[in-house]
C-alpha cells in the first residue's frame, strides 16, 4: 500500500513540485482470543508497525513464529476488529481465534513481548495518541541550513560511520551544524538505537542547539525516528532513504522540516521547505 | 564493535576463505532504579538488540525521547548491572537512577513497552534463551541450491517487489524454490512484519517445503529474522545486506545456512555451505 504526497525535489540546482509515492507505515495491534474456564478472553499481545495488507498473514506467522502457536491450525480464524481509522479506509487492529490453547503460556507472552521499540500508538487513528508525549509545534524559523550542507551531508555520516565502511551492515545518526560541522556520531545496528545514542549524549554534554543543528540518519525515516527527533526539538530531519508515510504525516503536524533520498546532487522535501535555504 | 568470521566467498566462479568483518549485535536489558516511598524499587522498561558501546548514551537518550524522563539531568547515574557474558567481555543490563520522580509514571510505561517486535533474551548471554523456542537442529541435508539461483535471488526479489520499485521505502521477503521459482513475496516498512507475512501465508496456504525453499529477504539479517526462519524450519536464508554476529551465531548453533550480500556475481556463505551447490 502507497500514498501520493507533493513534494519538492531539488535536484541540478532546481526544485520542482511533484507526486512521489510514499509506502505506506500504520500501527497495527494484535490480539489472541481463546477460552480460558469456559469463558473467552482476549489478550492483546504485540502492537507493530506495518504497511496495511496481508494482515491476517502477519498475525498468523507471528504467532507461529514467536512460538505461540506450535500448529497453524491451531488458530481458528482471523478478523480485524474495531474502527475504520485514519485516511487509508483500514482497521488497525486484528485478532485471532485460539481453540487449542494446550500450548498457551500467557504469562510467557507477556514476558516477550516487553520490548525494544515503542510506539505509544494502538488501535486508534494513529497520530492522536503522540500528542500525549509533544505538547507544541517546533519553532518554523530555525534551523536555516543550506542545500550544499544538505548534500554534503550523507558523506558526512559515511566519513565518521567507521563502523559502517568496515561491515556494510550498520546504520549511523550524525549531529550537524548550519556550517556542516558534524558534532556527534553514534553507529548501531538498530536505527533506533543509534538515534537514542546521539540525543542521550549531545543532551548530557549539553552539546544540542536545534537552533543551528540538524539530524542525519543513514537510512529510511520511519515513525518512530521521526518521533525521538520532535522530542529533542530536532526542527530538520535528514535521510539517506524514503521516510514511511506516518513519518511525513508527524513531521507535518509538529512542523519539522523531513528530507529524503539526500544524495550528493539533489534531495527531496516532504514538508516545511522553509528551513532550506536554495541558493546557489 | 565488530567481529572478525572466517566465511566463503564466492565471486566470480571462484570460492576462498577470507576473514570478513561483521557488527556486532547483543541484547540489552534496560531497567530504571527510583524511590517509591522511601523504598529503592527497579523497573525493567525495554530489551533491545543494539551494538554494543555507548550504551549508557543509549539509556540517557532512550529514556528521554520516550519521555519517561522530562529532563536530561533527572538521571543520576547509569551503569551496567550483573555478569559480564558472552563473547565480546561486556554486560547487556544497564540500569539508570532517577531521583526526580515527579514525572514517572509506570503504568504508562508498561503499556508502552507492550510493542512491535520481540526478542525473548534478556540479561543471560543471548543464544541461551533461544533454545526455549527452537528444540532441534535442522537437517543440513536439504535444501541444495544452485549457486546461479542463489545469485538470481535479489532479481527474483526485486521483480516481485511492486512497492519497492515504487516507493524505494520498503522491504521485500520471497519463498523461492530450488528451481528459482517465486512461491510467494510480502513487503513491509517493517523486515520482521515481511517475514512473518511470508510464513502465515506459505503455512496456512500449506506451500511451505523447505527441502526445496529458501527465503530471501531484501535487506541485512539480524537475529530476529534468523529466529523467524528457524520456528518455519528453513535451512537456507539469504540476505541482500549483512548479516550481524548473532544472525551468525544463531545459524551456526541451528545448522542453517546464511548467506549475505548476494549480487549477480556472487555472494559470501557465513555458515553451512554444504546446502550450497557451487558448480559452473
Amino acid at each position: 500500500m502507497d500514498i501520493k504526497y507533493d513534494i519538492s525535489k531539488y535536484k541540478n540546482q532546481k526544485t520542482e513540485i511533484v507526486k512521489d509515492l510514499v509506502s505506506v507505515e500504520e500501527p497495527l495491534e494484535m490480539r489472541i482470543k481463546f477460552k480460558k474456564k469456559n469463558n473467552w478472553e482476549t489478550q492483546n499481545i504485540s502492537i507493530t508497525m506495518r504497511t496495511p495488507g496481508h494482515d491476517d498473514d502477519l498475525i498468523r506467522g507471528f504467532l507461529f513464529n514467536e512460538g505461540i502457536v506450535e500448529k497453524i491450525n491451531d488458530i481458528d480464524e482471523v478478523s480485524h476488529k474495531g474502527e475504520v481509522v485514519g485516511d487509508y479506509n483500514i482497521k488497525n487492529v486484528i485478532e485471532a481465534t485460539i481453540s487449542n490453547t494446550s500450548n498457551l503460556d500467557i504469562g510467557k507472552i507477556r514476558k516477550n513481548f516487553i520490548t525494544n521499540s515503542s510506539c505509544g500508538v494502538c488501535g486508534k487513528a494513529s497520530l492522536d495518541a503522540i500528542n500525549i508525549l509533544k505538547k507544541e509545534k517546533l519553532d518554523l524559523s530555525f534551523p536555516q541550513i543550506k542545500n550544499d550542507i544538505i548534500m554534503k551531508s550523507p558523506k558526512l555520516l559515511m566519513n565518521e560511520q567507521s563502523e559502517f565502511a568496515k561491515t556494510g551492515g550498520i546504520h549511523a545518526s550524525a549531529l550537524i551544524t548550519d556550517e556542516g560541522e558534524v558534532v556527534v556520531t553514534r553507529e548501531d545496528v538498530g536505527r533506533h538505537n543509534a538515534l537514542d545514542k546521539l540525543i542521550g549524549y549531545s543532551l548530557k554534554e549539553n552539546l544540542l542547539d536545534p537552533n543551528r543543528q540538524f539530524i542525519a540518519c543513514s537510512g529510511r525515516l520511519n515513525f518512530e525516528l521521526i518521533q525521538k527527533g520532535l522530542m529533542a526539538n530536532i526542527g530538520l530531519m535528514v535521510g539517506v532513504g524514503a521516510p514511511t508515510s506516518l513519518a511525513i504525516d508527524l513531521a507535518k503536524r509538529f512542523d519539522m522540516t523531513l528530507l529524503g533520498f539526500v544524495k550528493k546532487d539533489g534531495f527531496n522535501i516532504y514538508c516545511n521547505k522553509k528551513r532550506i535555504i536554495l541558493k546557489n
